[in-house]
């Protein structure tokens, strides 16, 4: 392990904290609360204070092996965790340090979960700070960090394949860092774009931006007590549409950008992702009719509800914990498919479960003639081997983190749809979940070390799994 | 598709149900219930007379693939259950055919879910033929098929593998003929030890050998309306004892006969089954101790009913639906988790997520040092590489399954942990689940078409998925 290099690019990160941290106190400024000005800017000293120290380590050497990528994404996550939970513990607004954790982890990893029962009360500064994370995690800290930095020796495409959610990743142009650019510039035009037509349906400024904050990093912090259910329907639709914009793969911006519309309408999981969706939409809508007024509404309120939980946003504008059972059900089915590799959003992902569903296609055939080969594609790609192995594998692992968190978070004496679905709504940074989680829950209910496994949770999440192990593994620390 | 030796095969097997049926006829007898003995009779003519003009079919040719062995294998057990099916519905046991065809599938698979709240009432020949069932199809209906014909053409290897449990199919001597006359010894002797030790603990006839049908096949249909609860404690010590010891892989006892007991006690997959059960137990009984007197009588009841699940039998002597959150979540884990392949049991296996850890660790070890080769092992020896793929595929299409499966159940509109843990229960080949499928509920709530689900699932378990999506393959049905 080169450590001297990972402490570095820790610093680097603390640094871009720090910066970052100057647009809440600005809020506070804007709203004229002095305190939590004070609160950011005293913050924001500290980042950049550890960042400068950090900085001062010399590395020997640029080695930079898929396991230092590993391990500065895990341990960036969590340092950026902790950091951005200062201002809600020394403002009052989460005194607790656990319960201000797990609100900032949930706004980085873009799960959405919060422990507050009440939001609207919240001083300007605090609600834009818990907004913005989720504009930050949604791209990744480290993809940000590689826009701006000139790193060397494998560093760029060991970080961006540690911290990029799917089973591949794949460069957009030869360069890595110039692919970030490109990322971050899409993601930053969305988001304007999603601003000005929320500002068009008459949204207050302060609102459209958290709230476009929110959905661009399919992370879901409301800044309303009721999530987005008071506003009006024609902002629950744009809100709708942007959650499934932001759940797409960024490829299909990228092809669209170069003009090839063609190519980038044919992206398998793209289809099978809006196929997903208008399924989800046509059961739920069938099945939870008689709770709307009319077909219109059914369709309105079950598209918004299924776009938020696939994409892995979280907003909510109706308590679907009162739905009828198989609505229920088509709700935490989508929370495990997730978005598509490649966007902002969570969960196991459209192309891992595609990637799946063809190995068991290939593999009936083969056992009824196994002299023939026949090989697994997609977009007409052959899929490496590897990223065949490398998906079952993912799958296992989560399998088995979810389950024994289910099984720690049980502890509490909760009743199993609520560990389940709190389980299932934090591995896959959602948000809510179902009964005592539901939308029109929080989080506060669990004791601090049930808090402290989904926190684990959502972080193995959005960085899918496996750099968080390698925490784990005893190999990772042996000096070389 | 060789469908003429398909057929052949399943006129046999008609034939081999006639013959069965006879001994819940001579239980009739024995119990003057003459009626009944006229329902098995009949029953069994029906039987010999589909069986005899299904032989009367000329194979052309003795080609037996994998593609016959799934087809097979799949159709025999469709076949028998709905014969099967035939005393319950004709006897006014139960007249609905759908229910009668859900309880004979529970039987043959060794679920032991019942549609029945009453079941000491019914007349002895029908329990017999009832809890006859789970012996039957514990050992599987074609392995005994296998120990009596002298079949050719690659088809003994064949329908083995289609009907045998777990990831490998592992031949005990060469003629795989032989092997399941091994198997079969050790399950006979298993079973008339189990029914002498009941005996001495003062358990009528009748009852002992019921119990030990159940308990040999890890079925689990009980006697009395409460299940085992009535029974003493020696009787319920015992009857754990034998669960667990169904539960092993019976190459462990091949061992023993062989006289190679450290090899026996080698077996990784065994020591790691004993050591969940103990981990299970020591959970269960420190979580659930305020329900029980002593804390022996806790350790007893905990070790009842980890023994029942683990082992998918579903026997059970308390109602732990209303066990605290934890031990419930233990137990919906063990029915995941399942017996040793090769062994009666159900579930997923013990060897199957043996492979699956080993591959996780493997692939993290391999991510850290790219240059490093660490093949997965299992007693020693090399897993090929085609195991470890199927048993990924395994997991993976057991999953979907899974899904659709708690999909299609919710449409009758229960609540969440019914629907999910009746898929559970009997896609695992368990019996009881949770809430409304709890051990002292059954399974008539369902409507006919949910019933049907359940019934397919059932079957999928049973056969480990693929011969049953086989049926479903195009093509399967074209003819060469």
């Amino acid at each position: 392990m080169n450590y001297a290099i990972v402490f570095r690019l820790l610093g680097d990160i603390l640094l871009c904290e720090a910066a970052l941290l100057l647009l809440p106190a600005l809020t506070s400024v804007i709203y004229g609360e002095w305190f939590i000005l004070a609160v950011f800017l005293f913050t924001a000293c500290l980042c950049a204070l550890f960042g400068l120290l950090l900085r001062q380590i010399k590395a020997k050497s640029d080695i930079f092996y898929m396991r230092e990528g590993f391990v500065t994404t895990a341990l960036s996550w969590i340092v950026i965790s902790v950091m951005g939970a200062v201002p809600f513990v020394i403002s009052g607004a989460i005194p607790d340090p656990i319960e201000a954790l797990f609100e900032t982890v949930s706004g980085f990893t873009t799960t959405g979960a919060s422990i507050l029962a009440e939001v609207e009360d919240l001083p300007k500064g605090i609600l834009f700070w818990r907004s913005f994370t989720h504009w930050i995690g949604g791209m990744g800290v480290l993809v940000f960090l590689l826009t701006l930095l000139p790193l060397t020796g494998g560093s760029h495409i060991n970080l961006m394949k540690a911290e990029s959610p799917g089973p591949q990743v794949e460069k957009l142009v030869p360069k890595v860092q110039s692919t970030a650019k490109i990322l971050y510039g899409i993601y930053f035009t969305l988001t304007a774009v999603q601003v000005i037509l929320l500002l068009a349906g008459g949204m207050p400024f302060f609102d459209a931006l958290l709230t476009s904050f929110g959905t661009a990093g399919t992370g879901g912090f409301g800044i309303k007590n009721d999530s987005m259910a008071g506003y009006s329907t024609y902002v629950q639709v744009i809100v709708t549409l942007f959650m499934i914009l932001f759940g797409i793969n960024f490829n299909a911006y990228f092809l669209i950008l170069l003009g090839k519309f063609r190519r980038a309408a044919a992206i398998e999981e793209v289809r099978c992702y809006l196929a997903i969706i208008l399924a989800a939409i046509a059961v739920i809508t069938w099945n939870a009719r008689d709770f709307f007024d009319s077909l219109g509404r059914a369709v309105q309120q079950a598209a918004f509800q299924v776009a938020s939980i696939i994409t892995t946003t979280g907003f909510s504008t109706c308590d679907f914990n009162l739905w009828p059972a198989t609505s229920r059900s088509v709700l935490v089915l989508l929370m495990f498919v997730g978005a598509c590799a490649g966007s902002t959003g969570g969960g196991i992902k459209v192309s891992r479960l595609l990637i799946l569903c063809k190995t068991i296609v290939k593999e009936i055939r083969q056992a009824l003639h196994p002299q023939v080969v026949a090989p697994v594609r997609m977009d007409g790609k052959l899929i490496p081997h590897e990223t065949v192995r490398a998906t079952n594998v993912f799958l296992v692992t989560y399998m088995i983190i979810f389950t024994f968190s289910v099984l720690l978070v049980s502890l509490d004496g909760n009743e199993l749809a609520t560990n389940f679905t709190a389980v299932a709504a934090t591995l896959n940074n959602i948000g809510p979940g179902l009964e005592m989680v539901g939308p029109m829950e929080n989080f506060s209910l669990f004791s601090s070390p049930a808090k402290l496994v989904l926190i684990f949770d959502m972080l193995a999440g959005r960085l899918e799994l496996f750099p968080i192990l390698v925490l784990f593994a005893p190999d990772t620390w042996r000096r070389f």
